[in-house]
């Protein structure tokens, strides 16, 4: 691999750009209109306009990304997260071009993208998945008999419904009888279609996922991240490793990611995510990401283990070179994701000129970022302006390092969300790791919304 | 500690705040004239005004220093490094205003301070010095006798002389026999006092310090750091480990710094300086610095500890809270010190407004400074603007990641020596770390003054 276009843009396209430069490749930026000026565009050997600045007609149009990496005598092509990152006709697309795409081959893409082949994979591979009817019940006689084997609380869901519709939570069998009749009568009348999926409800759950590398021939993990502190659906704060699972759980969740990654022989840096039952400790397969993660720094943090070099070498043909037992973690890491949003009215996106940047450094403090002073947070893309990654030798001091860091940021020129992170940080049950999926949403509509009684739950 | 002052200004005042908010402890900083919104004051919970520009009217002046501490209620100093860091009438005068003085007690920095009475501690602690003579000899015979045991080559210096003037290099006894009459001649006349000292002659010498840590009853080190590269005796280029030594001598010479700390009783973080014999591998103690050096963020980033924070917990009176077998490395760590000045112009120093700053980043790039769009750089102190420190996991590594991160510093306003650090990178005998003390000013002189055919040594 000589000279890589980076099919991105913003802070990990910076990120992708250190990464082979570290490794003495060339850079290839793509660049938008709204883009000419920006970082990613400076740092990078050379640079090819894409396309006007909506993304639909710049960085999502494969043809003119696989068209520049051509003209540009690039000779791989790096998707970044989001955008094409997941697109199997890109992958293909690359390929097809006679490019190097650094990522898992498009037929895995294809695979690990479509939620039920996803599943098989993980059954196959012995990895537990969310227990549920495999199709439609019409009966509330085999429904009982599916719901002991599922195990309560199950949730009902119209087989024919989406969006959420019609979903009933019920905690045992006397509740189940009376509820699947109602139900599917109401999904008969909404959709055409009375049949009814059950599903194990997971009152409580976290959000941990594992990230792993391979080579097609061999898998290694390098621990867990936990992701549970979102806001509608959006991670917010993630760490490595989770503060919320023992060691257990944490040995049994790393080994079932590697064993789906040897399945399908995996090629790439991926991650598979589960959710973890707080209640019995269970953990279950959602889904397969096979791109890298906008919180991959985490786990670099405390493995001492470049992520992005490794998607490069592994694309380039070398053979996974790392064994298993080289992956030791240290410490503890945290990353804040900063948006140009103001936290105060909605989360409203703020773009703008930023008119002075300093970013927080010092010990043990990364600020991935595309950000400088004189730069345009532009409407047309994502909010997020950078992220802080703090290590610590423990959680703690990890905190204790994020408050000072982000106390360092100064951004003048736009609204940012590190004034809510700073407020986060010092919620009771942020600092004592008491939380799951729904905890930051929670606290974020009480913070909008305090109740007369200043009463909190 | 509840309140800290820091005694500093530039980078480390910059640091010491980072570790004691990383800590928990409230900040007081110190500001001439010329640093009122410098970055340290923008930093620290609150500033003190010290006197004018000159730091011989603000920083080095004892008695502002410890009424500043006095009256902003902090219970605790910490010098940093340069200005009043090793001076012993200041420690003493913290103690006696009744505040904590973060740093050795004042009797030890007075005893690691005098040449004379350091090598006597080293002595005593079995470590060994360069081999010389106590005393000045006025005999040939006894010349010979003591350069026998010596070891030759030698060098023979005038007792009463200073400055270099009249010192020989002679390699066996029957130089020495010709040589000491004659030096010993030219001596009385230009002294009025004929004895000469010898003293071993090291061709090719290499400077290795150790990091220690004490509590005043347990010493510990965190390996060594290479710092040959020097232009004026200041060093410029950093590193830990030393590429230049072999796991014989970095036992030898860190198990010596541990226990010449223990012979002292050593509390607080301090370097023990060697100077290693590329041609016979020995090594001798030159001194102690008894404070945090410049260069202790490639000590950090192999260990995983921060070093200062460590200066402030054995200052609050707390036992040294790592053993020996807790201080482990990792990888390898590079420091480039980045200066304002002009090294086309004999690095002249270029004061001035800095327009525009963007500092390097992303994984393992820690970047130390005050620098900011719209900076001043002070004629009125040292020059160093920003110290770039890279981390990866082998020496080849740090050094790509090192050359990357050096091409994305941006300082517009005033010239620095960035580029010309990068120019080092790109030399053979730094990839290879075959240099000693005298390879970058040697090679410096010749960049300067190319000879006319074009030929280098």
């Amino acid at each position: 691999m000589k000279r890589l276009l980076i099919a991105n843009r913003g802070e990990i396209a910076v990120r992708i750009i250190r990464a082979a430069r570290d490794l003495g490749i060339e850079t290839v930026a793509v660049a938008s209109d709204a883009d000419t000026g920006a970082k990613h565009a400076r740092l990078a050997d050379s640079v090819v306009h894409i396309g006007p600045a909506q993304a639909s007609k710049s960085y999502l149009v494969t043809d003119a990304v696989v068209a520049a990496a051509r003209e540009s005598g690039a000779d791989a092509v790096h998707p970044g997260y989001g955008f094409l990152s997941e697109r199997a006709d890109f992958a293909a697309a690359v390929a097809d071009a006679g490019l190097t795409f650094v990522g898992p081959d498009a037929p895995v893409i294809e695979q690990m993208g479509d939620k039920v082949r996803a599943r098989q994979v993980a059954a196959a591979a012995g990895v537990p998945t969310v227990p549920g009817t495999p199709g439609g019940i019409d009966d509330v006689a085999v429904a009982v008999e599916a719901a002991a084997e599922i195990g309560y609380p199950v949730m009902l869901k119209a087989a024919a419904g989406g969006g959420g519709r019609g979903i009933r939570v019920v905690s045992d069998e006397s509740e189940l009888a009376t509820a699947f009749p109602a139900a599917s009568r109401e999904a008969a009348s909404a959709f055409g279609d009375g049949r009814m999926y059950l599903e194990r409800f997971v009152r409580s759950a976290r959000h941990v996922e594992v990230q792993v590398l391979g080579d097609g021939e061999r898998a290694i993990h390098l621990f867990e991240r936990e992701c549970s502190l979102q806001r509608r659906r959006q991670k917010v704060i993630e760490e490595a490793g989770s503060p919320g699972i023992d060691e257990g759980i944490r040995r049994a969740m790393t080994e079932a990611a590697v064993r789906l990654c040897e399945q399908v022989g995996y090629r790439s840096a991926g991650t598979c995510e589960f959710l973890v039952d707080d209640d019995t400790g269970e953990f279950f397969f959602i889904e397969m990401n096979t791109r890298i993660q906008v919180e991959h720094p985490v786990t670099e943090l405390i493995t001492g283990i470049d992520l992005v070099a490794q998607q490069l070498r592994i694309a380039a043909g070398e053979p996974l070179g790392l064994a298993q037992a080289d992956v030791a973690k240290r410490g503890h890491a945290i990353e804040f994701r900063i948006c140009a949003e103001d936290p105060e009215r909605g989360f409203m996106p703020c773009p703008g000129r930023i008119e002075h940047v300093e970013l927080p450094g010092g010990p043990w403090v990364r600020t991935d970022t595309w950000l400088a002073s004189g730069s345009q947070v532009s409407p047309f893309y994502d909010s997020l302006v950078a992220k802080l990654i703090v290590w610590g030798e423990d959680r703690m001091s990890a905190l204790r390092r994020a408050k000072r860091a982000l106390g360092e940021f100064v951004v003048d020129g736009v609204p940012t969300t590190t004034a809510l992170l700073t407020e986060i940080i010092d919620q009771p049950w942020f600092a004592d790791a008491r939380f799951d999926t729904g905890t930051l949403e929670t606290w974020l509509e009480q913070r909008a919304n305090p109740s007369p009684t200043g009463a909190t739950t």
